[in-house]
């Protein structure tokens, strides 16, 4: 019989590249802290802390008891898509038409198809140092090679068309950026965003652009890449800003004449994203339901607004006010060397969990940590407490 | 702005080797023809015509009730694996360690995450020749060559150790084969299926056996390959014998060696399997559940064994009484030449949909239907009178 402890006899190459989360580390030795009953406070979790709003359960209950929930059709339930297209109208006052818009098994899922039926093998993607680690695996898996662009604070962590143009080679198949983003929780600005479309349009690329945070923006509402002329994807969840992480539920904005390959591959690879899920989200468009959405970002933003001074005051480096997301990418070189050694031994001295910069790329992971506000008002007062006796017995 | 019915300007090569399902025209033009108000029994559908057990139901409202949902652990909830593990013990008699079982988003899920840890670009995957048509896109996406190996009723349509062997060369990475089979319905002998592992393991390879239709086999249960010493995968759902397909829920069994690079592509691809299904199929191995599926596999067995011979009279070629799923391949070669148009014919003709043989391979496809049995049979009946009406006025 086979040993866990040895490595695979076979192992595809791709799997060398692909990491394991820093943060489950931290997560599994922040879980075993807890079964030995000492109480931490969460700030490693990138998912939201609120439960699915009623009306969206309501909607799934409602379907559970129609007892029928045979596959979809891989597109997605067609009223589905034509909720998305009608949001985009009344948040933006875009007309996108249904028949752009794919359902997906999450952002996730989003990612995997746009990735598939545009990078060829030996092909690179431009996206910023730090990002979403998981960025880079989509790009691998489809034979691809992710090229990470270090950003930092002076261009809000996110990467400009100049700094794109510099980078984009023959083999530049395409890029992905993410506004607002993780772990830094900045927007692109618009103009930026539409020189960044031009420039990848010029070079008969393409623009995937992450919008899986839209909603969750503070004091002001993200504009959509989708305003943009050329070979723009959008990609957006159900998971954030709805509170339905859980579920799966994502969809992708296509260019109409990429709509055809992009159901080819869905009905192949997911067959259809889980109806249950797609039922659910028709609720989620709903008055009722943006209404207890937009409660909770004024929870959110309150949050932001309180953790983020806290921290500056801890000595953590905060150079911006991040607009959107629910992290801070906080500079930490003047408090440690190895942000992944803190992270841990904050964890076991003050019973706070972060998250190390590690997982996010090589630019400077060693020198940030992202904190998460995804915890109650209470429990982050809690922490900072926390952070603060421990750093003052350091 | 683009135009949909121009090509992509950019798009990767692997999409197009991905054909559209044959299967889609004729369910559109199904569709098209009850919009007139034409009666059409739908026999081109792979998805069992059961609604989902209502125990399962059951335990999916009382997680939505909690209205907690967020992402699971990326191997699955642990109850979830230790009730699958259980499953084995109790079904087959064999002691499945949880710590083997990742929970996936489908078998469709488990399919991806196979290849992604075994194929390199360029390797090959062995598969019979008809095969469920998606198998062969898992292999691509990886940048693999699917291999297909032309089988026929001589050999229950199931490839044999003996045709592997002949096949296999210094690229193959893997043999994937299914019992029951898409679109035959076959099972492959516990014998053969042991001297197939022996090869797949002697030869350096992996060996990926779909079991999604185990359950579904009549007058008999269908063994394991879990049974098997080697690198032996196993991909299973709750979408055919557990009536969930809309719920995209699977698993697959792994060396243990595997598991931790299955988690690590799982988490980076998909997050997690969507929790509610997972929370519901936590019910689907209980008593009450066991029982309903069971009197269905009766039904399913009733409609096969009414509908083969019926078909058999009508001049179809059916050479073999396959064991399960819920599929008949079979032979129209003596009733026309062109199976895909004859489908079309039959549909527009006699109002019955059945899936040309087109969609599973490249041997001897215009000779052969797929005929599911997955209405109820005073459909069938109905069905089998339109066919013979059919036939007998052409």
């Amino acid at each position: 019989m086979t040993n866990d402890r040895l490595p695979p006899s076979r192992l595809a190459a791709r799997m060398r590249a692909i990491e394991p989360f820093h943060a489950m580390d931290v997560l599994s030795r922040a879980r075993e802290l807890e079964r030995q009953g000492r109480s931490i406070v969460h700030m490693e979790v990138g998912e939201p802390d609120f439960p699915t709003p009623r009306p969206v359960l309501d909607a799934a209950a409602r379907a559970l008891a129609g007892g029928s929930l045979p596959y979809t059709e891989g597109l997605g339930l067609r009223p589905l898509r034509e909720a998305i297209a009608r949001f985009y109208r009344t948040r933006h006052g875009l007309e996108v038409s249904p028949e752009r818009v794919v359902v997906t098994a999450g952002g996730s899922g989003a990612l995997l198809l746009a990735m598939g039926v545009l990078v060829e093998p030996g092909e690179e993607v431009l996206m910023a140092d730090p990002s979403y680690p998981c960025n880079r695996q989509f790009v691998r898996v489809m034979g691809g090679e992710p090229r990470c662009l270090p950003v930092g604070p002076e261009t809000r962590w996110q990467p400009t068309a100049e700094l794109l143009e510099r980078h984009w080679t023959a083999r530049t198949a395409a890029a992905l950026v993410a506004s607002p983003a993780n772990p830094t929780g900045t927007l692109i600005e618009p103009a930026e965003l539409a020189r960044i479309a031009a420039l990848t349009e010029a070079r008969g690329g393409a623009l995937v652009v992450d919008e899986i945070y839209h909603g969750l923006t503070y004091g002001l509402d993200a504009r959509t890449a989708l305003e943009l002329p050329g070979r723009v994807f959008v990609v957006n969840s159900f998971s954030k800003y709805f509170d339905m992480t859980g579920w799966r539920l994502g969809w992708l904005v296509a260019p109409p004449e990429y709509v055809r390959e992009l159901e080819k591959l869905q009905q192949n690879l997911y067959i259809c994203p889980s109806h249950l899920a797609q039922r659910a989200a028709l609720a989620a468009f709903e008055p009722a339901t943006l209404e207890v959405l937009e409660a909770r970002r004024g929870e959110l933003r309150a949050r932001r607004d309180f953790l983020l001074p806290a921290l500056r005051e801890l000595g953590f480096e905060l150079p911006l006010v991040p607009e959107g997301a629910f992290y801070l990418y906080a500079g930490c070189g003047r408090l440690a060397e190895d942000s992944f050694a803190f992270a841990l031994e904050i964890l076991e001295r003050a019973g706070v969990a972060l998250t190390p910069g590690l997982d996010f790329g090589r630019h400077q992971p060693e020198r940030h940590l992202r904190v998460s506000y995804t915890t109650s008002m209470e429990q982050l007062r809690v922490a900072v407490e926390r952070l603060r006796g421990f750093l003052a017995a350091r």
